[in-house]
């Protein structure tokens, strides 16, 4: 029989009715012929509540009993998922990350999945089982430790399974309906997207649409597993929510798919910095060390200064982007880096009241113009530009963050985004 | 280095603080020269919690899911220990049950453990490791499943691991200080015993005294494990608590160790039943199929009633006890088998208002006159006897309930049990 994966967050099994609703909608797929591989979160806030005894207990713990106590949570839902399930006379049974067993690599705390043994469930399938309910967001080390995959792991559990089983779907069932063309709580046109590319959806995530982790969509792309986003509190059918899928299924010609913001930016400047061979990776490397997630970053052009007393040099000024929250780390690796003579520059110059605003679309591969459209429908609203960076389906420009929710709103506009495909 | 087993009860191990309380009684004995595996129960409440959740999702649950959910608790507890542990400095780490693993039998919910493997934890303690701790009450089903062992089987790893690892002792923690010579709520002059027999023991724990299961006690005997029973809220050392042993190592010479009360008893006779070969198996079998534990059975000697129209046959009185909430059940099983024609009886008279006590000690073996001494020491006080029934170790009476507190006073006071050994 087909497989399908469906997968549901922590908000989606917080408590025993809604862990019923979810195994409703088990329940009608199962009725619908498919096999299901269900892959559960913890109940909400229980993984808050373990991991707050671990920190109280051991501000530097072991990341082998974090994994082993944080993991306890989800094994508690699959349980009850199981149960549930067989109340409503669905075949069903329950499996550990050790139990399947779901391969991982030993990082604790962040482990990737190696592999995932098909037999044990394959086994179970053929004997007449409907339901398979995996804990998410864990595995088994090769040293046969407990090891957990990190924030937002049951979705990469969930990928994992659908690429393994040759799933025909992995549905991700969450508190939102779908992926729109950008934040609903800024522009009331915002509207669902039926479709979106892997590479559309990878740009927005890791733009700040927390809708889908990084990494699970990656893996979905790399494998091909079509995902579909879609609410677990609301009726749903075959065509609900937003599939995201590789973009040979995707008809629509939009050029822009969305519009995506993030509103807590810093712009930093290292004002009159030597210009030498190797000086990005002078100043690059000590920031990266220090944890801070530099973004966007523009390098003015060269300029000749006058020493002191050692004739004149090559200078330039350096722009880099970063969260608002880094930006002291930012300064202090910097300042180090001054101190022990590994750059020099005049001054460190800091906006920390700056916002991100991209628009992003596998259209634009084919479609020039893009560029010149947007900044001509910021320019049209006053918004200044600071700073602009593309790739090659997206492009991103930082503003002052008083005017993001403006300049979302007027991209959106000028990008056709509140039309039906 | 010997090895010792602590063994931490969900009050001991009810929060962080009390966690960290136990941990230092674990490091303390780490100092003395020890590798200790300790074991410990779930954080008092998270089992109840855990288990009201099967219940409510499922009242016939599937076994296999409620372990697999119902361990969890262990888990958190077990890992949280090992933190803790570390962050005192002594090298530690948790292990699950299937992670041992501790092999058990298929019966879920109830399952006993078969073996434990040794060689993961000799391992580590060869390379150094001072402290194992071990998730009680849970296994390993030949299936590959988890298993609980029911009720107070965290007593049950503790004694089975102290016996896989010749461990020179298995000391349980809990919520009182020792085994006592009678309840101190209702004698004030109810002593601590230093010492006491495994047999004394199971008489005790068999009789109300909740502080160790029968199980781990029958376990212990077996192995020849020596128990200890200690408070994990005071401040102990070698000396503290009682010590269950082996009755070589007890010199005292006491005829009874102890007086055991159970409050809530029911006395329940069929009068006028016949009396015939196989009588007692058609009232007794029915009572246990319905699940009523008799306790006292006491059957009058025959005499001869005149039938109707039958002539004469030989009739008796059958008196028996249970626990007063299976009055009912017992009432319904053997009206039912009256109706059937399997046994024939003219009244059931019930009386659900007395008490069990009990005197135990090993010293009755080799000792005359135990029970003319109890006897006259109710009499003394006026209490009427209305069951009695005997074992090698034990003399048990049926008394009216009113008379329960006076009784055992009487009793302590007699065989001199406020006097030290």
């Amino acid at each position: 029989m087909p497989i399908l994966v469906m997968k549901f967050g922590g908000t989606s099994v917080a408590d025993l009715t809604r862990i019923r609703a979810a195994a409703e909608k088990v329940r009608a797929e199962v009725a619908r012929g498919h096999d299901v591989i269900v892959i559960v979160s913890a109940m909400a806030g229980r993984t808050n509540e373990l991991v707050g005894w671990v920190n109280e207990t051991s501000p530097l713990y072991d990341a082998r009993e974090y994994d082993a106590v944080v993991s306890s949570g989800e094994n508690v839902t699959a349980g009850l998922m199981a149960l549930t399930l067989q109340e409503m006379d669905v075949p069903a049974r329950s499996w550990q990350g050790w139990q399947v067993p779901i391969h991982t690599t030993s990082a604790h705390g962040a482990a990737r999945i190696e592999g995932i043994d098909r037999a044990a469930l394959d086994a179970k399938f053929a004997e007449g089982f409907r339901v398979a309910v995996i804990a998410g967001f864990q595995g088994l080390s090769p040293e046969g430790r407990i090891t957990t995959l990190g924030r937002g792991g049951s979705d990469t559990t969930a990928v994992a399974f659908a690429a393994a089983f040759d799933a025909i779907r992995c549905d991700i069932y969450t508190d939102v309906d779908g992926i729109y063309t950008t934040d609903p709580r800024i522009s009331a046109k915002a509207r669902k997207l039926a479709r979106i590319s892997f590479e559309e959806m990878l740009e927005l995530a890791s733009l700040g649409a927390k809708v889908l982790q990084t990494r699970s969509v990656e893996l979905a792309m790399r494998y091909k597993v079509r995902l579909r986003v879609l609410s677990s509190f609301e009726e749903t059918d075959e065509t609900s929510g937003t599939l995201v899928c590789d973009e040979d299924e995707i008809m629509e010609s939009k050029v822009v798919s969305g519009v995506a913001h993030s509103r807590d930016e810093a712009k930093l400047t290292l004002v009159t910095v030597e210009d030498r061979p190797g000086i990005a990776a002078a100043i690059f490397g000590p920031l990266a060390e220090a944890g801070v997630n530099v973004d966007m970053i523009v390098q003015n052009i060269s300029e000749q200064a006058q020493g002191d007393g050692e004739g004149p040099r090559e200078v330039t000024d350096m722009t880099f982007s970063c969260p608002t929250d880094q930006v002291a780390r930012a300064r202090k690796a910097l300042e180090a880096a001054q101190e022990r003579g590994d750059i020099r520059f005049d001054s460190l110059e800091v906006d920390t009241e700056v916002s991100k605003v991209s628009v992003v679309g596998i259209g634009m591969r084919s479609h020039a113009g893009v560029a010149a459209r947007m900044f001509a429908a910021l320019a049209a609203e006053g918004v200044n530009i600071k700073v602009i960076a593309t790739s090659e389906i997206k492009i991103s420009v930082l503003i002052d963050r008083k005017y993001m929710e403006l300049a979302v709103q007027a991209l959106h506009d000028a990008f056709g985004l509140d039309k039906a495909d």
